[in-house]
């Protein structure tokens, strides 16, 4: 059995990882017949997001891991261990998270730093040929740490994004959120999920084109 | 287009609603051609546990309606304003949050207090012939509300759980987490989900099917 990573960067779209894209991706590897490992970063949370209101709670503090641990109903590791894992691929879930927590792209864009861990484990998945995905803003990471291999990524239809991602050297193609993107470039493969304005199934059906795509690399 | 309410209890399975079984309910929905409305009682969290270790974090408090926006994405309305929602029928998510949250079952079981907005929503929805679901542990919501109606539920193979159920005055049949039970009696539809060690895509399967029963009643 196939061991596919999925890293979460917290529990919440505004603060964390986007929830349903998280469980539609477990979902999808189950239905795929491979086993998903959480992972993600021991850190704080850049900020919590009241969820109702839409507005930072600036008197609360919560941690990556431990908020993430929720999707994954307690079965998750710390992104610090990942070298002890067997893991065939991985997959990055979007959500602000991905954007505030594993990275400063939210308040840097192009000129964002990304966690050393999660630059380290792209680079080596990426040189061991391992396939690695990404799903709504995650790509943003992807192009920071692997722009200089001409890879190809989907952020959906949003030009700014779009701009971004070529800034850091990727090249950008439009998609829709029940499709996903194959690189022509490394085993790369990205879809748009709620990046633009789907319904679950729509973005269901792109995290399971995805997932297979994935598992069709191994 | 059918309008089908989705009853919250926060957010992670150990002090809210099971997030795979909530999101999975959504899903399930999307794809029957219904519309999902998420809901939740804007009432303080019974208590906040650390996912990643297990254990209850005193220090900390949250707000259930508050957490259960995370899975929304920010879409879901106060329980209170329930009587303003045009609902076609109601489904309630499991996780430990129906039995602390929206219940006090996990502490008194079979002598629970349910909370008295979620007993005068499940009676009205049940005499107005409008189709009601319950997944997890949430059928001792409905055998403590509806034990008087000689309803059958299912919450797995657990026998402690079927005593308590039958204590309350509901039928229990036993069932798989792939499929759901229609009860003779009213409207009502129930599926174990993460009540048996079930994979994500047996939880989705029976989840499915709980959703297809209560759309084909309506």
């Amino acid at each position: 059995m196939k061991n596919i990573g999925v890293l979460l960067s917290g529990c919440g779209v505004y603060d964390g990882s986007e929830i349903h894209e998280a469980v539609l991706t477990l979902l999808a590897i189950d239905h795929a017949g491979a086993k998903a490992l959480c992972l993600a970063p021991n850190i704080p949370q850049h900020h919590v997001v009241n969820h109702l209101t839409g507005e930072a709670v600036t008197s609360e503090s919560r941690n990556v891991l431990v908020e993430a641990a929720r999707i994954a109903r307690g079965a998750i590791t710390d992104l610090s261990n990942i070298d002890t894992l067997d893991l065939d691929a991985l997959i990055l879930v979007g959500g602000y998270g991905a954007a505030k927590n594993l990275c400063n792209y939210e308040s840097k864009g192009p000129e964002c730093e990304v966690l050393p861990e999660i630059t380290s484990a792209l680079r080596s998945f990426y040189n061991a040929g391992k396939p690695l995905g990404f799903m709504c803003i995650s790509p943003v990471i992807a192009a920071k740490v692997l722009g200089d291999q001409q890879i190809e990524l989907t952020t959906g239809i949003d030009k700014e994004t779009a701009g971004h991602l070529k800034a850091m050297g990727a090249r950008h193609i439009e998609c829709s959120a029940s499709n996903a993107i194959v690189s022509k470039q490394g085993k790369i493969v990205s879809t748009p999920a709620y990046m633009l304005d789907s319904s679950i199934a729509e973005v269901a059906k792109g995290i399971e084109k995805l997932v297979t795509e994935i598992i069709a690399m191994l």
